[in-house]
């Protein structure tokens, strides 16, 4: 859990890796591959015209259905199917630029309500042992809240510390009325049991959402979750904010992990999206993405998704960030996503890259649900 | 929520209806249907030969992937798909018998458990009210829970009772060691908040599953929830003990309900089968059933499954129990699924039927969670 912990930014080093949890076991597992063998299948579009007929179940000319409508049924100018276009090129969504507008607007909402009732949010960070990354995210986490005046507070305790004492720093937020959001940066030392761990915090501050209380909520209708996950929310944000019309479209998830893939696809069926979770027990899961007008990938494995598994006019969204060994990188590797971007930024039409993501819309959903657990404890409107 | 009580089979009158939640909604809105304006399609198999080119995605005769296979990937002799045989019809999933099997093997545990430590499950059931519908259910699980030797507790209040008194009511249970499990019946009178009462079921005496703690569980990969809700659980005991094979199996889910759809959708998800849930936003829902090898009906809507909409060897289980009118009936209507079951069966490899398919299932699950509940308490194996 503490998917927000798990996935970060460190916008100096453009480090974006898979820490804890489920999904990253696939980028732990292959942990550096070698640029060659996840190198994008040759299938280049503008060497070979691409058939359709070869690749694409429904002939995506006959019916390209791209998906960037807003009230109409013509797409805007901007967003031209690659399948209609010799030299299209998808639109770029920029989790970048987009992180920013909402760390700026919570950074708004922080300082009307410290006017309007002298509260300011309070986020604290759980943090055991000595991991050097998880250290980077916890200064990260720090240091996002600052910039939007969110309050910090940190728990830094020693490797050998018992869960006992983990839990009893965990009361003490739970107790404490400065803090609105706890979060436990993951992994923690293998002597101490997550789920009890994890447990501890109390639903009302959860702001990682994992609570299989939220997590039910979000799966029910009717229910509403005190906290959508945050990079899985990161992701249906970023398809609001480009317009991405998702009722009643064809939406497949890549991966079941319970902190992106599950949620997710909760997410776009609360959106009235017709989903299919496609994961590694899945035969032939290309037959699912080709047909599918919105691609949510998170499964950690580079470039998986070749141009051929992409519906023409699809909208991606990579969630995967895995490093494959760069020599020309001064830093011996460069991260991808678990989409070959260079063919699909030639049929989609639109994408996330990697870094530039989702990436940084993880923290800012976090910041956005601490901001959230405040309003909601102080009644602030 | 309080599923069991949603779907409920009285044998003597065959009278199987929705009367709760949000499945029962179509059923609701449409209580009475004209034969005519429901028949099945004029698509007969023992006329015009089923040409699956017009029909069906993948090409059945070249790929019928019959999912009834054991070890070996040849189907028991018994299987065979209608799209190989003139004549073949589907084997008939009799949950009939299963749910018989299953209450034998409850009322064995029942007296084992009795025999061993001296403890009698037990199972409250609170009606507010004077719904006859309802009386007939609760009279109706009184009768189940005593063929199987679990003791059986009611609480009937009057329709003008308060929230509080049945809450009240709720809370002696809850303390009571004699009730392992505690069921609402609904629908409660309208000014009762439904929320508020079910959720004063304590987690561990909720049979019916439907906590939304117990639905994160079920969500979540490595979490295990108390209950699994007993219609859906049905639907996969009934897979299982037919030795359908669901790991990797395409499975659609028609329907997304609280109590069926979604349980359903996740429960399959769990056992690896790759699951899309089609729900009342999907375009074109016949063209997700089409690649299905596993379909799951719950959506209460009479026979609209029509046998163009199923692949060849898929299997069937229709949890819709519509009432359509009947002249010859002498009740004046009959009941049908939400398959055709006409055409299902001569293209399908298995189907439950309606009544008889999964119907007599949802009481006989609730009798197991009441089991598994007293015997969890008690930490009897």
């Amino acid at each position: 859990m503490a998917a927000s912990s798990s996935i970060t930014t460190s916008s100096t080093t453009s480090k974006l890796l898979f820490t804890s949890s489920s999904t990253s076991t696939a980028a732990r597992l292959l942990p550096f591959t070698t640029t060659s063998s996840f190198k994008c299948r040759a299938f280049h579009f503008h060497r070979h015209r691409f058939n359709p007929l070869l690749h694409v179940h429904v002939g995506p000319f006959k019916n390209p259905r791209i998906v960037f409508t807003h009230s109409t049924n013509r797409p805007p100018s901007s967003f031209v199917s690659a399948a209609l276009a010799t030299e299209a090129s998808a639109k770029v969504i920029d989790g970048k630029k987009v992180a920013k507008e909402i760390r700026d607007e919570v950074a708004a909402e922080v300082s009307k309500m410290k006017e309007a009732i002298g509260v300011v949010p309070g986020l604290a960070v759980i943090l055991v042992g000595d991991r050097k990354d998880s250290a980077t995210y916890v200064r990260n986490k720090k240091k996002a809240c600052e910039d939007v005046g969110i309050k910090s507070f940190d728990a830094r305790l020693p490797e050998d510390s018992t869960e006992e004492e983990v839990i009893k720093h965990i009361s003490g937020f739970n107790n404490d009325p400065a803090v609105h959001g706890i979060l436990v940066q993951l992994p923690l030392p293998s002597h101490i049991n997550e789920q009890n761990v994890l447990n501890a915090v109390c639903i009302e501050k959860d702001v990682d959402g994992f609570h299989p209380l939220n997590i039910g909520r979000l799966a029910m209708r009717g229910r509403e979750p005190l906290f959508v996950p945050c990079t899985p929310k990161g992701c249906i944000e970023l398809l609001h904010r480009y317009g991405v019309v998702i009722k009643g479209k064809r939406a497949v998830v890549i991966g079941r992990s319970n902190i992106v893939g599950m949620p997710a696809a909760l997410l776009l069926q609360r959106e009235d999206a017709t989903v299919s979770v496609v994961h590694s027990r899945t035969k032939n899961p290309e037959e699912f993405t080709r047909e599918a007008d919105i691609i949510i990938s998170a499964v950690g494995q580079a470039n998986m998704v070749k141009g051929s598994w992409i519906k023409p006019g699809a909208v991606i969204i990579d969630v995967g960030i895995n490093p494959v060994e760069d020599s020309k990188s001064p830093r011996g590797y460069r991260l991808v996503g678990d989409v070959c971007y260079d063919e699909a930024i030639k049929i989609a039409s639109a994408i996330t890259p990697v870094p530039g993501g989702v990436g940084p819309m993880t923290i800012a959903m976090l910041l956005s649900n601490t901001l959230t657990s405040a309003k909601r404890i102080h009644n602030f409107k």
